[in-house]
């Protein structure tokens, strides 16, 4: 297959003016290339007054080249993803004005006055309404594309549309097989070393991180964004948004919320080592875990009202389901903040959240509570019955 | 879409004759209408010397008419499981010569010297072999269809190629549905009204069926056959035959599992109201449960022999995830063998294990005792730990 990657800025412009009605003026257009991801290209188009995002896939990894291929399917489930997000929370997704599957390419929003979560967090900006948004922007997309609310048709018919296997297989393998074993994807910090040689030797960690990439693999429940870390939210004081679903598949909602509650939990981690004020620091940790809090008490709230106004199926709108529903997902959702927190910290792909922490063993501090907390999150989740026993694990940690 | 049925016997033979190369001499062929089920047509071809089945799907149920379509994608369906089943357990399955998209037909092996399973058990038949065929049979369809063998890639693919919405919904209706509450299309003996209304008030009940519901619904663990009751299984006194997987679709191998074992207990609670010495009925009841026992035995080590000798993943290859898995699968299958239990009593298709005793009040102390057993079965399937408790507990009832 041809891609047809753009050549040049005119073509960049030309698409844009030809698929969308945004600019009148044209002159004085400009393209930027903006991406500071490793495997697509984004554009801006600005005129100074207006300013829309151009997103284009190629069939391999950016900075790899052609020996990594990679489906370029991924851009038209991005696509779709969004515009499926966007109908149930609008709020917190960038509006897609246009796909184009022979370009591999789209147009969407510019939301470029809102900053990258991570950054934000290690920044210590106040954000009030995170747990909140974040929780809503969940309960929505989750609950419109599950059981709960899809007809049986629709369901299956949707499973079948978000196959993903090239982003899943990723995922597979560096969330839950890199980081569990002596792997050469791994990258350690040497203070590190033996907290991560001990991990490895954890039989019963082990297990239950297989357990729960089965179940990443097999229960699809619902159309998950499937990469959601905090370089995936952007904010800014009184807005969030969610982009970047390339990795969307079905799956169970917990892996969504436990992967964004684990990315909370990295910063915490890291927070002590990180520059700055141990007041301020210690007022960082209290607010991450209250946003934490506000997660999961918009979730379960926003969830519970939209089974109640619009679950058809007189089985799963039983409250008694619902209830044992939403707690187990909670448990799971704790096992899968485990995986992100420890994938990040030994893995392949770290953070800055831990990275940025210059001196190598004041790094492996927060390392190794990252890793302790990643491990007790995966081993107790079970026992994990609410944020405020999460609070506790962590402060005991 | 224009459906092309067979318009007279001379077209089926036509059909044959075109499409395999089963028969020399075709002067003395004829055809006979064997299908005794409500919703395809069933033919054998024959010449005394030899024969083949013809089995041929309408877009509509049989029995109703064009009142209730159906999609004709299932006869697609059951002949490419039926193939599937027959690369991993040819010995279980009739080989399928030839399968006709335009015709919505297929052409398998006659196995016409086989019993229907509930006819040999109602007639304490001895089948030394029926666990263990079962067994294998489920062991070695179940892991081939799963992540334990196939890689991401296929699997996925297949999992979209076995979306089989309309047949999923009767199963999620008619199992999950219905019997937990006073449904239209319940059939309720008048005896047992008064335990049927007991339990459509058990709300402890109720919620563990959804959960299994959607469990149903959700985890694609395997191709399963989907419709393993006792009259989907063909048995001589050496051999064995699972049929008519049109219901095929990737769901949790519990399913499959506690279908058959279900069965297994449903002809239990109807021996001691069936006719008969009483012991001859109290053996076969023992050879019952030794069944039930053989078949999960049975199953367990040739599953584990699979993983031993073809599993590539590193993650669910470790013995402690599989024995988990296992565990879990067990627990599972006691949930969904009282589903199926619970809806051969109360909901809309009876079987003649029960059925048969033609005596009403006979009858209900026999449904009484499936009722009992179903119930226990889904609210305590994590405490029943083995076989061995299975047959405690089926004793304690």
């Amino acid at each position: 297959m041809t891609h047809a990657k753009f050549a040049n800025d005119a073509e960049i412009i030309e698409f844009v003016l030809t698929n969308t009605e945004l600019f009148t003026d044209t002159s004085a257009l400009r393209v930027e290339e903006i991406g500071d991801g490793n495997i697509n290209f984004v554009y801006r188009i600005t005129n100074d007054q207006k300013s829309v995002i151009v997103k284009q896939a190629l069939p391999y990894v950016r900075i790899i080249g052609e020996g990594w291929p990679l489906s370029l399917d991924r851009i038209r489930i991005e696509a779709q993803c969004l515009k499926e997000e966007g109908t149930w929370a609008a709020e917190y997704v960038p509006v897609v004005y246009y796909f184009d599957q022979a370009r591999s390419a789209f147009i969407m929003e510019d939301i470029g006055d809102h900053e990258n979560l991570r950054h934000a967090l290690i920044a210590r900006r106040p954000l009030p309404e995170l747990g909140r948004h974040l929780g809503e922007f969940l309960a929505e997309s989750l609950f419109h594309t599950s059981d709960f609310y899809l007809d049986t048709y629709q369901k299956k018919a949707a499973v079948a549309d978000y196959i993903n296997p090239d982003l899943c297989k990723i995922t597979e393998e560096l969330f839950f097989w890199d980081p569990f074993c002596d792997h050469e994807r791994n990258s350690v910090n040497p203070p590190l070393q033996e907290a991560a040689q001990a991990l490895w030797q954890d039989d019963l960690l082990k297990v239950e991180a297989a357990k729960l990439k089965y179940h990443f693999m097999n229960d699809a429940q619902a159309l998950l964004h499937a990469d959601l870390h905090a370089g995936s939210v952007f904010v800014k004081a009184d807005g969030t948004k969610v982009i970047d679903p390339e990795f969307a598949f079905y799956g169970p909602m917990s892996f969504d919320i436990g992967s964004i509650i684990g990315n909370l939990l990295i910063n915490f981690s890291g927070q002590l080592g990180l520059e700055g004020d141990l007041d301020e620091k210690q007022a960082y940790r209290e607010f991450l875990l209250t946003q934490i809090d506000n997660l999961w008490s918009t979730f379960v709230m926003r969830f519970k009202a939209l089974v109640s106004k619009k679950c058809k199926d007189p089985v799963f709108s039983a409250a008694a389901f619902v209830d044992a529903f939403i707690a187990q997902t909670w448990h799971e959702s704790m096992g899968y903040a485990g995986t992100e927190i420890i994938r990040r910290t030994i893995g392949l792909a770290h953070v800055a959240d831990l990275d940025s922490i210059e001196d190598i063993n004041t790094r492996a501090v927060s390392e190794k509570f990252a890793l302790d907390l990643g491990s007790a999150l995966i081993k107790q989740r079970q026992d994990i019955k609410s944020p405020q026993v999460l609070k506790a694990l962590v402060q005991a940690i």
